[in-house]
């Protein structure tokens, strides 16, 4: 049974916590944050403390705070046996100071209170030293049936990758529900299409699913369009996206 | 029952025809369309013709060709009893040449091959008469829970805002992708991430969604980012999509 500490107490630390709770190998024996708000909610599954000096023993330490204070945190685990893991997309290995180290990172959006399946999730993991790695595998084992080993080059890729992925993605969703309010129509007009545009991409390449007006080189819809918008973020948005699809399919119109 | 007419052999015409088979009030009667090789799909389950001086006497005509086509395919059924219904986002009612007309909009991308919940699909309508809006409402319920009255003007907003949420977003994963691949990633990696994103949105608003570096207005690693990616188009999206999210939340920060 691998004994974890989780440092932290926002969104993803309840999610991991959740999750080892749930598995048979793992388990929480502390959890360590500065709001003691936020740690009443674990308080009564495990052991909390507020205090970054009295972290208990364990296989595991997994930070889950902001990037910045990663090295922080880490510093105040620095004389610990256990592997000591950041939980970050875009920070490197290196940032943690203590003598074995690695990074746990699941490659997904958490929402506060909305459970989702953790098996499904991908689990970046790297460590320091092979035995750093095969701890982490451990744990990442039980919580995940999607365990890459990523390094942390590779690692700050596929963030970015996730940022247009989700967070762009997500930016022009809300775009679309500019679009509707302003025209006195329900956003959920347009849920059934958002859920479906993510659903094809799970079967096919996003280049093989491309359509629209700019895909076909349409450039009297696309007109039309921009003669519709009056934001300047919309148009801006609109131009630069269309012309990014018509030069990517340039060669075949 | 309703008699139905589908002008036209793609990939809508295809899933519309799978759909109206399905329910109970309403039957295809014929299909009609230039392509040969296309209408045999359609062959062994209705009338076909490829003449569009053969077309046969029907309750309603569904025209699921190209935008450009629809008033002249109209054309050949002006002289109809039916309601003449083209199948567009962004073409308005009065592009149909015949005295009885309509809209028959499902807001929906559809796949070759790939079945859909017809039952969920958001379908717009509109009719030239309110006799000719009740044929296409009697159409419709049997196929969708979700039908919606709406006007050109407004569904021409709602198109556009479908090509924010659907063409533009599936841009974004084709980037991710391109990420994913210029760095030896597996697309797979961000799949499930993809999901979540647009399952968010469904109980979420996408403003309240929002997550990632240009929402905390974090310059620093948006600088990392911009070092990590060499494409000119990754680039100017990038920088457009963080300006625009931190336009939106400039007051908050």
């Amino acid at each position: 049974m691998l004994s974890v500490v989780i440092l932290g107490t926002g969104n993803l630390a309840k999610h991991l916590f959740t999750a080892i709770t749930e598995t048979d190998g793992a388990q929480v024996v502390q959890v360590v944050g500065r709001n003691r708000d936020r740690l009443k909610w674990f308080s009564e599954k495990t052991a909390i403390s507020n205090d970054f000096s009295s972290v208990v023993e364990a296989d595991v330490y997994l930070i889950a705070v902001k990037d910045d204070a990663i090295t922080e945190v880490s510093q105040a685990l620095s004389h610990k046996e256990g592997v000591v893991a950041h939980t970050s997309g875009a920070v490197s290995l290196t940032a943690i100071a203590a003598e074995r180290k690695g990074v746990f990172y699941p490659l997904q959006t958490f929402t506060e209170g909305k459970k989702l399946d953790f098996k499904s999730i991908p689990l970046c993991i790297e460590g320091s030293s092979p035995e750093d790695t095969l701890v982490l595998q451990k744990l990442a084992n039980g919580l995940s049936d999607n365990v890459q080993q990523i390094d942390s080059d590779q690692r700050k890729k596929l963030h970015l990758a996730a940022v247009f992925v989700n967070n762009f993605t997500n930016h022009l969703f809300g775009v679309g529900e500019e679009i509707c309010l302003e025209n006195q129509l329900s956003f959920d007009l347009l849920k059934p299409l958002i859920k479906e545009t993510a659903e094809k991409v799970q079967s096919m390449s996003p280049k093989m699913a491309q359509t629209g007006p700019a895909r076909r080189g349409d450039q009297k819809s696309m007109q039309e369009h921009l003669k519709l918008l009056k934001n300047k973020n919309q148009i801006a948005l609109y131009t630069l996206c269309s012309e990014a699809i018509e030069n990517a399919y340039e060669k075949e119109l």
